[in-house]
């Protein structure tokens, strides 16, 4: 059975950002997230359950009997056959936001988008729960907004009038965000 | 939570010895195994959680929404302290029975040893479970017996008065293996 009284759990991410966001999440249903900076192994896959899974097999020796979590996402924008998806942190630092709004200029709007999130827990005792979350969305015609991070600025999610998520609060974004729906999903799971 | 209504699970797994001594097991709890033989990725590590969770990383995507299972075991002596732990297959392909007696020619009796698997299940929603089993015994001075697999005929578990694997029918064998032991945990936590 997967084990249910661990409050405390090591997210292992170098995003700050990301941990900010599920820290949000984490105070709703009562548990601590802690920072953990390890190295992550990272394979090029385009399922990104399979991304998260091996990341958290690579960890589970080092980090054995801790309730540990490790997340990977990724933006798939449907004119671009689901570019740039798994990749889309290695091409956010390449060709950006810009690059991105350069390969859709002849792509009349609407031009649909989902953000997706994968989530992979170990609750130390060998119980492993993977969840995802979905935002369905569009890629706006130019960056707007200085909050979040990668491409944030050109997302706008479905029922927000229009705004990015760079345009929004933390707690505003994570009323939309895949991440955020991928993490309530993992904490009601562990009530 | 674990989805428990599945009642046929498919074994990964290239060993029909393996996969008919889980099967027995799996009969006791009322549960199917089908034996499927994709290729299975192994990596090298000496923790055979990690191993396998590799082997179900890598299954995933591939196998999806289907409920799996695979194993990784390894005999590991005390006085070569471990080896040849998680590449017993290896060894016992190269070195053979022969080799390990050789390499404890001039150690005398009692020697210790252990048998450990580790068994990793995905349910097929996202929930994996990691079992383990061991069966501790001694390295025999000989080889004995003709059934089982791999180091069978040099190990005599604990309590056999003995008698090695290989000179027990599987049913026997899996009163004490390992392999039974970890499988038995994954078959009652499913019930």
């Amino acid at each position: 059975m997967l084990k249910k009284g661990n409050r405390v759990i090591g997210f292992i991410t170098g995003n700050r950002f990301k941990f900010l966001e599920a820290e949000i999440v984490a105070k709703e249903y009562g548990f601590t997230l802690t920072l953990l900076s390890y190295p992550k192994l990272e394979i090029q896959a385009t399922d990104l359950r399979k991304i998260v899974l091996f990341s958290l097999a690579e960890l589970i020796g080092r980090l054995d009997n801790r309730p540990i979590v490790v997340e990977d996402s990724g933006l798939f924008i449907e004119a671009l056959k689901g570019f740039p998806g798994p990749y889309s942190s290695y091409v956010y630092k390449s060709i950006g936001c810009k690059g991105i709004l350069k390969l859709l200029k002849d792509v009349p709007p609407p031009r649909r988008a989902t953000f997706r999130s994968c989530v992979a827990y170990h609750d130390g005792s060998g119980n492993i729960l993977i969840t995802e979350g979905i935002c369905e969305g569009f890629i706006s015609t130019d960056e707007r907004g200085k909050g979040g991070f990668g491409f944030d600025p050109i997302f706008m999610p479905k029922g927000s009038g229009g705004r990015t998520f760079a345009e929004m609060s933390p707690n505003e974004k994570n009323r939309y965000s895949h991440r955020a729906k991928a993490f309530r999903e993992l904490f009601s799971r562990l009530m």
